[in-house]
């Protein structure tokens, strides 16, 4: 249902610039005056610049924040999904390199009997995005109608697509603005632009997952945890159950970096297998969606939980039924050689004995774009076979002339580029590093929890 | 949306808007990028207005705003007057009710054997413009072409006009961009706009009239002294001799507001005759002109010269000559009658006994809108004829009954809205006010003063 059309008479945009630019608090009807008139273009680009600048240079209260996400919210269709028995609940991560976390979750907490309705993004820049690790399985289709949706979700408890048309179309006019206006960068509209997309999917219940470190769109603790408290306090306010854990990409996620590589690895972690750190994430983020959903009843139980619906094979099973019901080849799923694969591969190796003290993780993002596994412009395409399986990581002890990475690619000239970046990115030193970076630095926002 | 073309710019647009956002200080080559490609459309509104934005909230330092004025100056015509053997000055005041304050010191100026090459604005809101005061002097032709504006400078010392479409057309874009995007506000971009349109005069000593007070854009005397430094600093740093007077608009000066009157108030000044503050602010303004353009060699010596040249009935000579040759009635210089006049006047009379403590100054200007003689928007038409004459000013003795103003008008509803408004603006209390605000409150940049 579309909202009511902006009373255009009651304020003026002008008005609305002012009072942002002199640090004057905003009613919620002048926001959604301002969302609701831009998303009709009733306003034009070159006001609402200046607004947006004035956000980013005067803040936002929590009460204007949650206003804008609400309003951005409903400038858009809200899916009513109050049919499904189950309850909703999602999660979302900040983004980051090797994060694949998205692919277990959705059947995991599916397998525990809740409804997971993933709205997701594709990949920019050096972080890989959800929808494109999905496409590398052949026929897996992203652009379901939301009927579509719907059944698939009714049918095996999750469905993953890309935005439509429909969710938030504020947000994306907004965001192609900001892109240009230098305009990104602000906690308060990175919350409603996130919230107001998740909040669409018609939720119970949200976990966040906001990255921090080298590799990370907040590179400081501090950042994300202001980004964390805002994105909880605004889903609160608009009556969800919220929680964001503060986690580290300060090294890329598990070992592999590019879209089929990636969807091994899930399958890998979904039979049991694969790396621990991600393994160790995964069950962290579950528990959490366990026990908001109401499948457990403290988020130990639902860790718990997670690990038996693993070693049982269902969660697996629930991820092999969605990519059959979204049109891929559920064969992949069984024998992950069956996706498509680069054509050569090189192992790079350790200059030098002694310890990987760090890895500079954005870098290792633009290296798999380079290979042509990520894009550099949203109009690029992507190579899902190519990207860097990491093979070893932060304290791990090397020799000279031992493997640390190997680079899957199609082709020489970009090999040579990612080699050379790659290198650059282990930092090895004669010791070893003296403190490793937790893997879940904090939670914040434990409503009802008795962990 | 889509980014601008890249083409063979140096620069991009949205780093330098993120550098302003971040607070980090502009080169004069960035600065100068940004201004011509906005002027050549190369850059959208929506770049630009998300950039003023951030100077208006991040601010500007002395060479940034210097390099914006610099680059504004030079998107147009700079004025080649060097063929002129006489010093050029000019005067500008950031605006006010009942400042007319020009039409005496272009003429008195060039009586003293300067050459004032002024360009001018209109009046809007509850400011009067020059342009609009000259325009009721039937024939007075304020759109002359350069060459003309040259000839009749060289023929009498003086000249007065409007804007051209060659002075600073990066100003008229960015003027009309900030105009909509609540960028007006910020003393840098103030200082920028007024100093590369004077500067583009080809003058080579500037005079600042910054008003402060109820009826000025700078109500406070810290506001507008920081204006004045910038514009005064600015100036030099261009090389040019420029001292700013922050003076009173906490009433207006003189007695008339609206064009035709202003213009019979101005000749009344150049007979010796008219109101005293607006004699002593225009004497003082004059001494200083005549002082940086090396006619006197000290302030109180031009004052002096000032007054004489008044007492001789050679400033008055000047405008008449001025005023016929562009094209206007100089019968009109000798009887001022001849100017046109509205149909009706009212009286307003004083509701009781007491001392006029206050006069809200900007509703005063207000009054004269509503009865025609001013702007609201910028297309919209004007009344010359209409306006007020006070009879009655700060500090004035009052009796019940005495009349205190007196309103010409064409309209009877336009009247009586005025009417009561004008009513509200005299606060008539029983003790004379204790302090009378000074006419001239400091004087700020005084390069080789000997006053």
């Amino acid at each position: 249902m579309n909202p009511p059309p902006a009373s255009e008479q009651t304020f003026r945009a002008i008005d609305v610039i002012r009072k942002k630019r002199d640090g004057v608090e905003l009613a919620a009807s002048e926001i959604e005056f301002f969302v609701n008139a831009y998303t009709n273009d009733k306003i034009p680009d070159y006001q609402v610049s200046a607004w947006l600048m004035a956000v980013v240079l005067r803040g936002m209260t929590r009460a204007e924040t949650a206003a804008l996400t609400d309003a951005m919210l409903r400038s858009g269709e809200v899916l009513d999904l109050s049919s499904l028995p189950a309850k909703k609940v999602d999660k979302h991560s900040t983004g980051g390199v090797g994060d694949k976390t998205s692919l277990v979750l959705a059947p995991l907490a599916a397998a525990a009997g809740l409804a997971v309705p993933m709205i997701s993004g594709r990949g920019l820049g050096h972080t890989g995005g959800t929808l494109d690790k999905l496409e590398s399985i052949p026929g897996f289709n992203v652009n379901l109608p939301v009927a579509e949706f719907r059944r698939v979700l009714e049918t095996c408890g999750c469905a993953m697509i890309g935005q439509t048309a429909e969710i938030a179309p504020a947000d994306r006019k907004l965001y192609a603005l900001r892109d240009v206006t230098g305009t990104v960068e602000s906690p308060y509209l990175i919350c409603a632009s996130i919230m107001s997309k998740k909040l669409a999917e018609g939720i119970d219940a949200l976990v966040l997952d906001v990255k921090t470190g080298s590799g990370a769109f907040m590179k400081s603790e501090k950042d994300a945890a202001f980004l964390a408290e805002l994105m909880v306090e605004t889903g609160e306010r608009m009556g969800k159950k919220v929680v964001a854990l503060i986690t580290d990409m300060d090294q890329p996620l598990g070992n592999m970096i590019g879209n089929a590589l990636e969807v091994v690895e899930v399958i890998q972690i979904l039979r049991g297998e694969g790396p621990d750190d991600l393994r160790q994430l995964c069950i962290e983020l579950a528990g959490w969606m366990l026990h908001l959903g109401g499948a457990s009843d403290s988020v130990a139980e639902g860790k718990k939980q997670s690990e038996k619906l693993i070693a049982s094979g269902k969660a697996l099973d629930k991820f092999r039924q969605m990519v059959e019901l979204q049109g891929g080849d559920p064969q992949t799923i069984d024998d992950p050689q069956k996706l498509p694969q680069a054509h050569s591969t090189i192992i790079i190796s350790s200059p030098k004995n002694g310890y990987v003290a760090s890895l500079q993780c954005e870098q290792i993002g633009t290296a798999c774009v380079i290979l042509g596994g990520g894009r550099e412009r949203k109009e690029d395409a992507i190579d899902p076979t190519v990207g860097i399986m990491l093979r070893k990581k932060v304290g791990d002890a090397v020799s000279a002339g031992e493997p640390i990475a190997t680079i899957h690619y199609n082709e020489e000239t970009r090999a040579a580029r990612a080699r050379q970046l790659l290198l650059s990115c282990y930092q090895i030193e004669d010791s070893p590093p003296h403190a490793k970076r937790p893997l879940i630095h904090r939670v914040i926002g434990t409503p009802g929890e008795k962990n």
